[in-house]
């Protein structure tokens, strides 16, 4: 089964009083369930834990109401009301052998308090984070013993609701222990406060603190940022040699990342598996006990590289785990091929940046596995096996495909190109999306293993094609196109001068190799990635590019992914111009006409073309004609006629693999009503 | 008792078979509680019904699951499981003699289905609102058809759940009867698209359908947007008053207004009282059902001056309604000098925005009905009175004093200062805040009343003069100062040639009428109001300002004030330069130093002066003066001495009056725990 090289992955590691299994461990990650959803939470953790994760993390947790983080939602601990939802994670973790742990947290400046309206504390006076119109207070004496008192009781409330492993939290800029440390928070002239060993006293005395409480039956975990690449004012990697230093036996675990978030999870896009190194393979030079990082880690390879090397002792991980829960399990039973590899997308993180339940672009079941029973390894065969055929290759078409032939349809796949993987394949060439095929791949490979699933390439249907064909169930998933017309989302008509202009180009004709050359204006009525990964492929193919939006930010939606700050730094390196707040009102070939958005003054511009970049239309005619034969379905033995995915509505690659999943999984499955998952309902509390 | 001028307003009014005791109606407002928080959202409706209101509304209420509204929440009825929350409310709306409506709504391209998960749908393709990276499908035949009977369904589960007016929406940019009428939103080319009847048959199907459903029982109430100021893409005034002349007998009741929610709720800065008179006065002359309309109105002159000039029958409100529950109440007892005005600052819809439970700057109660069981005019007596000092005259010390004053303590207010209202007072003369001064002039009315508390002017103490006092127990609420050394939001360390220097001013020079004249920046380091009211004020003064910020947009925060687009739209007339994504780096009295926050590139700004808003300290030093002297407490008789409001975190003026209010609710009442409120739960659902 196991291949031997990595039999270093399976074995235990002691975490102070409790013992992981293997290497393994999902270390702390939201999810946007949290306290509002506990059943879907535990459920999705306890998968985590079933796919052979030695350790099963919860997001950060509220230790206090006045460290509310809300419209976040995370995990709570404020009291003993709130240990039952912790206990219920707790209980379908270990049932699976993993062990829990809890991620406690006061937020301090960086909480919001908007629910509780307690007044935000911090180590100095000080804005709260995030823009919110409040300010935290400098903490007396008095206020930190408080807090003191709030983790050590919160801690032995996670202890009772089962936990096995507490973290001490002072990374992610979102911690006290953290505020404490870093100069801009911290002006303090007290004992709190100045000298390294002074802003380090908080965090040591909270590590005592958790130690003394429940130490005894429960491993100390300390999740500890190196580095936050904000020069003096933040946390610095020399200084944080030092605070390794000083701590260094004081945790059972170091849990070590880079900050903030958008420095810890950055998108495939800009950085590659492994990134973290150079910021934390310090740590176990310093200290003996085990020391645990991510980096994106999908290759076992690269784990065990990381163990070998000393970087690491165990293999963090929140990203890859989301993506396949069944890593350690497939890694183990040999199945390397099997593993569903993170692509970096971040839209996982949108999940709890939008306040949602948390999403996968490749694990179309992450967030589902309690509401809809939805499991990422395992699908109820069909109740009535029969032929379906799906039109499309793409992700939404490849996915129906691979979980149809998984539940035992005789699925025949009919694309129109040459090849698959449709806007994954085309995307995938853009600048820094390569990962992004891992989309097609993984459910090509699992496609290529199924008997009951044909793949037909180069092949273009009309609607006499596919009723000849005479499948029981035909899935449309023929994709989308760009507009050329100008129509956008602030934009609702055409533009003049946009409609048959061959200087107009869209985001298809670059994927198709159609580049113009020149001054080229990136006109983005959109508002995520596209535009910015245009303006780079057409800097790269030497165009010189400016950037136009009728938003007041670039790319306002990618700040839910941490692409923004990214994105602003890549184009402002290729010295792309940047031009905010204008509409786009006309082009004639020659002069782009600006109107600001809020100012009453128009601006020409000259470029050699323009590329579009503001919604998109499916490419339904195929749906269309088959609906107006739907006289002729019986006849052609085909009882259902479905269009899913960017044919239907466009949207993100996540929503089409999550489409061709649910069409998977719905097609013969009785109708469940008009709300097709449970639900949780609010009841009083007291 | 009451004043026969204002019989008008109690004159009962038939809507469809249901009547309404007297004119006042609460129209349909978000809250951010609904469907999460149902026993805090009955218990904030409830105190409506019990202050007069004859008419109690939800906010919009999403029929379907392709209609979700995460992160935002809302009322929901998708099914059969969400009537039990709705049925709450009526109960205890109905159990004042006031009649319970619901605003069904299905969001069409306005929604985001981030929790649903199912497909968004609109009258045309296009992409979603708010940035949501999807887009929604153009509907079907089917598609309608299906939309039609869930809205159907949901007018009978509402009925169920005890409504006595339920609402079809047209209003807001927030539903598809609405987005079938837009032109920007429907390029249909079918029956429901080109021709204003076109556009106009899905409003006139759905209202004839809730008619059909519930018309015997309920009143059906159409909310209808008569203009959405954006030109030919949106509903016009022209075109709504033939919309309205082809429905005008169709509906029970028309409630109408402007769109979008930013042009309906305009902040007091922007708009006065009946501000939307010329947009709505033409309904009544086209029908003779009743007519409500908002207008933000707060004095019962207006009210009577509304009706009787013909432009409405029944006054509607939604933030009047929050800071005074108990408005007719207070008109019906002659009891005008006692009215809580609302003061148009908006801050109760940001907790709909940030997605928390509702806030008011006028009602600190609003919200807390259920958690804390307080009540906007109730508060329970002191268990044991004694003599409390109040130091401080503003926000949050007349609130401490008027509340402590109604609870029987015997109080002393002493205020530093030759007037009262502290930051309330001096805000309110900056451009367009004027009505703010109402928090100040409800509070000094109340105390007025109230013989158990004095108010010494001019009276600055020290901690020996509180001492000599002997008040049981002492609160400061002593305010705070603006920061002049550059410190702020995104720069954790002072400018650079700040401090010191005579060139640099903050608002409190402003407010003090130290004015400087010239080319002045005005460095907005902090997000919300406070700057662009700043750059007004120079402006007013004969200033050439340019407003700089490090933020990649001006004022974010205002966003969720709805100030945002008035404050960009202003500050263009105005002809005031702005300069986002920019960190000033340094002051020399004739050159700012701006650094770019992406781009690596500084630049050199001359100003004749830097205005500098980017935080505040607290003017805490009296309240550290006494924690020191903690000592002679006992023998000067003071058991308790607490600092609140600005004076502890600066925060809103909302922080302040909830400091107060708590500070007096909680007085020599018993601690709570650590969480002093209850809580929604959240069990499983089905």
């Amino acid at each position: 089964m196991r291949d031997p090289r990595y039999d270093i992955l399976f074995t235990p590691v002691q975490i102070g009083p409790v013992t992981a299994k293997n290497r393994f461990f999902q270390v702390p990650h939201c999810n946007g369930m949290g306290h509002a959803m506990p059943l879907a939470h535990a459920a999705m953790r306890e998968v985590k834990a079933e796919g052979g994760w030695a350790v099963v993390s919860t997001e950060e947790c509220e230790i206090h109401p006045s460290s509310d983080l809300t419209p976040y939602v995370e995990a709570r601990l404020w009291d003993d009301r709130d240990i039952p939802a912790l206990a219920l994670m707790c209980d379908k973790v270990h049932a699976h052998g993993a062990l829990a742990a809890v991620e406690l947290s006061h937020n301090g400046p960086t909480a919001s308090n908007l629910y509780s309206r307690e007044v935000l504390i911090g180590p100095s006076h000080q804005p709260s984070k995030y823009g919110y119109p409040s300010q935290a207070r400098a903490m007396s004496l008095k206020d930190i013993a408080e807090y003191r008192r709030w983790h050590r009781e919160a801690a032995v409330r996670a202890m009772r609701a089962g936990m096995d492993i507490v973290y001490v939290y002072a990374a992610h800029d979102l911690s006290l222990p953290m505020h404490f440390l870093q100069r801009r928070r911290n002006q303090r002239t007290d004992a709190y406060g100045g000298s390294l060993e002074n802003r380090v006293r908080l965090l040591r005395e909270v590590l005592e603190d958790t130690r003394d409480a429940i130490g005894h039956r429960c491993g100390v975990a300390l999740r500890f940022a190196t580095e936050e690449l904000l020069g003096g004012g933040g946390v610095e990697l020399n200084e944080a040699k030092d605070i390794v230093a000083m701590l260094a036996e004081l945790p059972d675990l170091w849990d070590v990342n880079v900050a903030a978030w958008y420095n810890d999870s950055v998108p495939s896009r800009f950085a590659a598996e492994g990134a973290q190194e150079p910021f934390v393979a310090f740590v176990k030079q310093v200290t003996s006990k085990p020391v645990v990082g991510v980096g994106r880690f999908t290759s076992p390879d690269t784990m065990v590289s990381q163990i070998k090397r000393g970087v690491l002792d165990l293999i963090g991980a929140a990203r890859p785990s989301i993506a396949d829960p069944f890593l350690p399990a497939k890694v183990e039973q040999g199945r390397i091929d099997d593993i569903r590899e993170c692509i970096g997308c971040n839209i996982c993180v949108s999940g709890d940046m939008t306040i949602s339940p948390i999403r996968c672009t490749q694990n179309p079941t992450m967030g589902e596995e309690w509401r809809k029973d939805w499991h990422p390894e395992r699908i109820a065969p069909a109740s009535k096996p029969g032929r379906v055929l799906v039109v499309g290759g793409g992700p939404a078409g490849l996915e129906a495909a691979r979980a149809l032939g998984q539940r035992g349809y005789e699925v025949s796949l009919a694309e129109a190109r040459k090849e698959l993987g449709g806007r994954v394949t085309r995307e995938a060439r853009l600048p820094g999306l390569a990962e992004w095929a891992r989309v097609r791949d993984w459910r090509l490979g699992q496609i290529h293993k199924l008997t009951n699933v044909s793949v037909y390439l180069d092949s273009a249907l009309t609607a006499q094609d596919v009723l000849d064909f005479g499948a029981e169930h035909v899935v449309l998933a023929t994709g989308c196109h760009w507009r050329r017309d100008g129509y956008g989302r602030s934009h609702g008509a055409p533009i003049p001068g946009f409609v048959d202009n061959p200087k107009v180009y869209t985001l298809d004709d670059l994927m198709d190799g159609r580049i113009p050359a020149g001054r080229i204006a990136v006109l983005d009525d959109d508002g995520f990635y596209y535009a910015s990964i245009a303006a780079e492929q057409l800097h790269a193919h030497g165009c010189e590019v400016v950037y136009v939006t009728p938003e007041d930010t670039l790319a306002p939606w990618s700040q839910n992914t941490l692409d923004y700050r990214h994105i602003r730094k890549r184009l402002a390196k290729l010295g792309i111009e940047v031009i905010v707040s204008h509409t786009v009102t006309g082009y004639d070939g020659e002069i782009l006409t600006l109107e600001h958005a809020w100012e009453d003054r128009q601006q020409p511009l000259a470029v050699d073309a323009v590329l579009t970049v503001t919604a998109r239309l499916p490419n339904d005619a195929l749906y269309q004609q088959l609906l107006e034969r739907e006289a002729d379905w019986a006849d052609a033995g085909t009882h259902s006629v479905r269009n899913i995915g960017d044919s239907d509505a466009p949207g993100l690659i996540a929503h089409a693999v999550y489409a061709g999943h649910r069409y998977a999984r719905e097609l013969g499955e009785p109708v469940t009503g008009e709300v097709a998952f449970k639900r949780h309902f609010h009841a009083a509390g007291t």
